[in-house]
């Protein structure tokens, strides 16, 4: 018997008219999706295009319309598990099995000072050195863009810190060092590269199931035995309300489980900046700091959301019996210095110039420095968080589009956390920039979005709330 | 003060939530609709491409996603006035202020058998002549596709008969002879044009709103005062249900009123092929000998259909008291030889060969006939009118995509109608075609399709609901 032949404009009457796509027609589409770029890519490079290729041809216009009927319909949790997988595979992907150990990773939907990950995957590497089982955290991040900060943009101001390690050579890396702190290949889940830019253009971002198969498709690629996820909630999350962020928790947890990951997501607040610092090498300082038992006061949220969220990890690989054990066991390693020789082995693996840590506060300077005051006494009473991502992109630390370099240097320093008491005049943030012209916008934006009372603010715990599987 | 600027992702965006998008912003989403369509025309040619333009530059992606949006959230009223009125004028309009006359024409959703404009352009005309007012038909047609014909298709079977006319030469056959029966330009309305071909290939052909901005923005670029839509109904029909076409039917009125058009629709039956031919040749055999004084018992529904549609038209322009008057009115312009007179002069016109209507059915040459008769006896009780349509289209009267051509002799004879009484193995079909090899499928089609019954079916009314500007 013949196959049958697929052709993009009936996946797209189907989803239009709220049918549930099969597990074929899925993988089908996203096959197109991939051959489609590699098309365009062949033709603005002048090759020869593969135009008997088996794949079915899909336009961009198609796309557009595929992801805008699934914005207004929806995915069903199996429609949202395929469409996963088929971009999980869509290219290459990590492959674990010859590592004898647990894999473990946690992602973050993206915050403001969120430097946690600096401290979990030297945590999870010192804990995983050890048998019974061992671990390792194949630590795939991103670069900031929009208010949040990016994992890799913070790594790289670390002297010669390479993160544009080949799948093969992360392999090493964690067969040594136990964690790798490493970038996107090109070749890892490409569909998501292509939609992830249709979908930016198409006003079809917002979807919590397209930001699930984008986020849950690049993670199963590393090969995940175990996945933690914090999903933001409150005023500097990406998703606008508490019931938003659940629901996306919810549709990652179950995506991850049918694929066969044990996966759970922590809701966190995310009402002010995480930490004493929001920058980029001011974030590793905070860390190191931490991780060489000298932690600031301004360090205290950070640490109990680093704790929470291996204690988890822990938990999944079988390390303690409790994500409470889980979280002390992390403290412990955290203050122990023994994430410290992991971080230093981490860095020194990746080619980075450990001797920097030595005193990281030297190499942080700033060519312009502002600092906002009190304008009354009181109590740090509340902020748009997300106002406060934006100030410290446009104090240089982020990007405007994708490719945009970003500083060192710039971010900003927490003086105070929300519900402290305030002195007049006391400095409420520092902020650090490359040029003295770069100061003012983000110093007004930070002026107008602070808001100081007379009496303390209720202040939510850091972890909200668990998904878990049913 | 600076323009505010357009950006096609805020369009998308404000229709995908369900926001009202504004007249300027409607406006300025089909100018750049045109200009990517000129660029992409222009890169395609190897002309350079006018980046630094001042219209915002819009992908197909974008223009996919945007379709998709208004096809789940539909558009108001005034949104659709807006964007009918935007696409009318993204090309050239014929311009009708120099004649001195009230310009009307008709315009079908679409039919089998449907040539009602070939008779309703040489009564309209026929009655024009005459002052207070004078009348003006400047008919811009179309050609077949799928299931239906195309008024286009059956008058270039007419020797040297030439449609391609420039609205300026179409305005010169308006005023000799009160009636041009042409086709579009390539610069008139180009931007259903390009959206047209993006809503084929994008699953939104359906939306009664672009389906009415399509139509609309054709018919009002004719500059009329008056317009007739007859809105199919049944088997045959473009919409699925009565309900679906009464509803376009309500949008069509409301976009031309709003535009300044007086509108009227007609919702009629499409259960069988009107009149006795289905082709093209064929068809305008019929016609002639209708306006010769010879109808074909076979044409009444035909005659009937004409008269009601051209009753309204005649009415609209003050030529009669009401529409039914204007239907008495038509039907003696039919049978009195003056359409028919009306007829040879537009034909003649745009150089057709008008002599070939001295012996019509000697033109008529199909290679190939097959009779298909009646299984058993009883009434002639029910067919899928589209499937008929499909097996004229394959019988190769019709075209599978834009630009195949078409026979001029392919097509079916129906030998009787609805409710009729039939004896065991008399003919219900003739089936013409070019080749022996194309009448199987067909006949086979036409065999599954009809049924004969013991008791004859009710029969609706061939003008089922007339709807009307509230």
């Amino acid at each position: 018997m013949a196959e049958p032949v697929f052709h993009p404009i009936d996946l797209i009457l189907r989803k239009r008219d709220g049918h549930e796509l099969s597990t074929e027609e899925i993988k089908e589409f996203v096959q197109s999706v991939v051959s489609s770029g590699e098309r365009k890519a062949a033709s603005q490079n002048n090759q020869p295009l593969a135009d008997d290729s088996a794949t079915a041809v899909i336009s961009d216009a198609q796309i557009g319309s595929f992801l805008m009927a699934v914005f207004q319909r929806g995915l069903s949790r199996r429609e949202l598990a395929d469409l996963t997988t088929a971009m999980r595979f869509s290219g290459e992907t990590f492959d674990a099995s010859a590592l004898p150990t647990f894999t473990v990773d946690k992602h973050s939907t993206g915050g403001v000072g969120d430097k946690s990950s600096l401290l979990i995957a030297p945590v999870l590497a010192a804990a995983g050195i050890e048998n019974n089982p061992s671990i390792s955290v194949p630590m795939i991040s991103g670069r900031s863009l929009g208010h949040t900060g990016g994992t890799l943009d913070k790594l790289e101001t670390i002297p010669g810190f390479d993160t544009q390690l080949s799948l093969a050579r992360m392999g090493e890396v964690l067969r040594e060092c136990h964690a790798a702190l490493v970038g996107q290949t090109p070749r890892l889940v490409p569909a998501d590269r292509i939609l992830y830019a249709m979908r930016d253009h198409t006003g079809t971002v917002e979807s919590p199931f397209l930001i699930t198969a984008s986020i849950m498709s690049k993670k199963l690629a590393e090969d995940l035995r175990g996945l933690v996820l914090d999903v933001k909630v409150g005023s500097g999350a990406f998703m606008p309300s508490y019931e938003q962020s659940k629901f996306l928790a919810e549709l990652m947890v179950s995506t991850g489980e049918l694929a066969g990951t044990r996966t759970v997501a922590l809701l966190t607040s995310m009402d002010e900046p995480l930490g004493r610092f929001s920058g980029n090498w001011i974030e590793v300082w905070e860390c190191v700091d931490i991780m060489k038992g000298m932690p600031h006061p301004m360090s205290a949220d950070l640490i109990e959301l680093s704790n929470a969220l291996s204690g988890w990890m822990l938990y999944l690989a079988g390390k303690s019996a409790s994500p409470q054990a889980g979280a002390e066991l992390s403290d412990q390693i955290l203050r122990n210095g023994k994430a410290y020789q992991a971080w230093l082995k981490i860095v020194r693996a990746q080619s980075g110039n450990a001797s920097i840590f030595e005193n990281p506060a030297a190499f942080h300077k700033p060519q312009a420095t502002r600092v906002l005051k009190a304008s009354r006494a009181g109590y740090l009473a509340g902020m748009d968080c997300k106002q406060v991502g934006w100030a410290v992109q446009r104090l240089g630390a982020g990007r405007t589009k994708p490719g945009d370099p970003v500083s060192a240097h710039a971010g900003i320093e927490s003086h105070l956390k929300l519900g402290q008491k305030i002195e007049a005049g006391q400095p409420l943030f520092t902020l650090f920039s490359e040029e003295e012209a770069l100061l003012e916008e983000p110093y007004r934006m930070l002026e107008a979005t602070l808001s100081i009372a007379d009496a303390p603010p209720q202040k939510m715990p850091l972890v909200r709330e668990i998904v878990r599987k049913p």
